[in-house]
């Protein structure tokens, strides 16, 4: 396998009609100019910590260990929170101390190791109160992807901010959950696991609404366009779809919205 | 020239507020860490082949033939669809069996090879029926950018769906055809190829109405803004555009509306 | 530091649903195969070259000095505009000549060298009307990072389109200026430079608005979501922001927004 340059990914809210992420690849290549910058996203919804963290636990399990996450998801910038660099699963991130890592690997998986951001040898000379990803994620990144010890980067803490994974409550013959993730098709994906009794017929309900009409399908494909479906998720929890069509406009949900899964008496 | 490292090319309808790209983007580097991936799209209209098909004849021409092109915009998804390796016009392609290759080259023109991409020994060890992207194309395009021969990853075969390339039609004076694509700046590009008579004075018929008010134009710079004009597409087909406006909106044209031009006799 | 393959940034309007942007990276890796692509953005507003030179501003100085970057938000295309090749405060631009870079540096810097693109050898050999980022940006680009020296692109000229900066105006006690971007957020980031009086009670007045009902803070995290903001920008001016929400969406702003800060007499 060839040797290959330092890869660094990036997370962010900044969308790519504002200058921030384009000001960040910048710095970052200042200080590595060999870096390969591998863009995961830059829209994730404003400020929504919990669509990264459910982006993050769905993307970052695939990289190689030695990749770096930068994630800018970040409404308390300028405020006392923390920045971190965590190891965690195999895998290194720079985020803010706001949880969107926390969803990465087993619920009770614990990181490898946390460190608190705070030594600004490693930061751009001038700090803004609000673009940290510019004057702090960045260069430490950059300074990460030249070889950098962690350890420079500040204290190992043992404390951070966690953002709690909603659980789903089992019913007599069913499950009450919620949907954990509305998808770019409109799908809905629930943190309901599958369940070996899937394929008989039941109730869905999805907030007040019973969907009586839908269909348990292996694929989209085995439905007509426009059917609503219930199927198991490419992360293995039910999802529920409108077949080339959009199943959160149709069922009005979003994230948060009850969800349940029930099977008659 | 310096010897470079593979490149893969990725279009999809997945979105980047998805996890989906991501997954790819670190399984590919997961089993080639060298590889230099190039997105040309995430925001294909959601399982809009035909949209894709004209994407992919507009661009992939112009990349080098050592390229990778991984395609997923694929309704049939979990279906018994094939995924494609392609050869075709000196490019390589890595799709699903839905045609949306086909529009590249010249429309007699035959690929030089399709593989069926068969051998699980290729793909993740679990298959969701939803997420080929990540669990089928994704390892794939990382073996071939390992330098894998294609002959591995399943039987020749002759057979494939094709995508029709809807014809123009000669009018008495004029040409009846189509809109086969609507730019990001709401620039109609039909179907009809230039033609050397254009510059006379002629009437536009863009679904039902009669454009009488437009400009025969080199470029949008010759009119003002808010005009209406009719010029050379950069593919060489007839294209109607509103200058530094959006002419889908103003003459509510989509994808396959009629648009014919005709000289009065 | 490893040596490192040239860096090529790419800046335009043409979206990703639309395949301009990728025929340029191919066009580009068709000559350089070595090029690094780095996307700054596809989704610059259509034609708003203002927006294009605050973008550019914003994140062109963070990059190492021997990037490349290529800038085609362009309406003037087709026309007798120049393309520029510009070295400038340090970086190295190849731009449509309509002023998109001339916010780089200081208000009275000037440019070390400005060329005009002219040398059809360095083109694709045929020249659509509608779309040079494709045949004349990517190949020339293409070439300088193959090494070629500028000089053979053109002759060296001296005058140029200069986009004006929109001066803040001194009141009596306060400033008047203007929206000068509406960040991804919806912030406001005006014209109006920091002030050391900032913190003192004030009207904000936005459009025929009078905001009275505002906190200054020095990051969004101080003050509640939903409250309306005043503190300083991440470029040092003075930036109105809801938190958690949209200003300009709040306060009905968009870019050329008379924005006033005054303190009482």
């Amino acid at each position: 396998m060839p040797r290959a340059d330092p890869v660094i990914t990036l997370t962010t809210d900044f969308g790519h009609d504002s200058p921030y992420v384009a000001a960040m690849k910048g710095v970052i290549l200042g200080i590595q100019p060999a870096a390969r910058l591998v863009e995961l996203s830059a829209t994730i919804p404003p400020q929504d910590v919990r669509h990264a963290a459910f982006f993050l636990a769905s993307a970052v399990p695939y990289f190689p260990p030695e990749t770096l996450h930068v994630v800018v998801v970040d409404p308390g910038v300028g405020s006392n929170r923390a920045i971190l660099y965590v190891e965690m699963a195999g895998h290194r991130l720079l985020v803010p101390d706001n949880g969107c890592w926390t969803w990465l690997g087993a619920p009770d998986a614990s990181p490898s190791k946390v460190i608190a951001v705070r030594e600004p040898r490693y930061w751009r000379e001038t700090i803004s109160a609000t673009f940290h990803g510019r004057d702090i994620f960045a260069p430490v990144a950059g300074h990460l992807a030249c070889g950098l010890n962690p350890a420079k980067l500040g204290p190992v803490v043992d404390t951070w901010v966690r953002l709690e994974r909603p659980r789903p409550r089992p019913l007599a013959k069913g499950w009450q959950g919620e949907v954990l993730f509305v998808d770019h098709f409109g799908n809905l994906i629930s943190n309901i696991p599958a369940d070996s009794t899937w394929l008989a017929p039941a109730i869905l309900r999805v907030g007040k609404r019973a969907v009586r009409r839908f269909r348990w399908v292996r694929s989209y494909a085995e439905a007509k366009a426009g059917q609503t479906v219930a199927l198991i998720s490419s992360n293995g929890n039910l999802e529920v779809a409108v077949v080339q069509g959009n199943a959160a406009r149709r069922l009005r949900a979003r994230v948060g919205t009850p969800l349940a899964v029930e099977w008659p008496g």
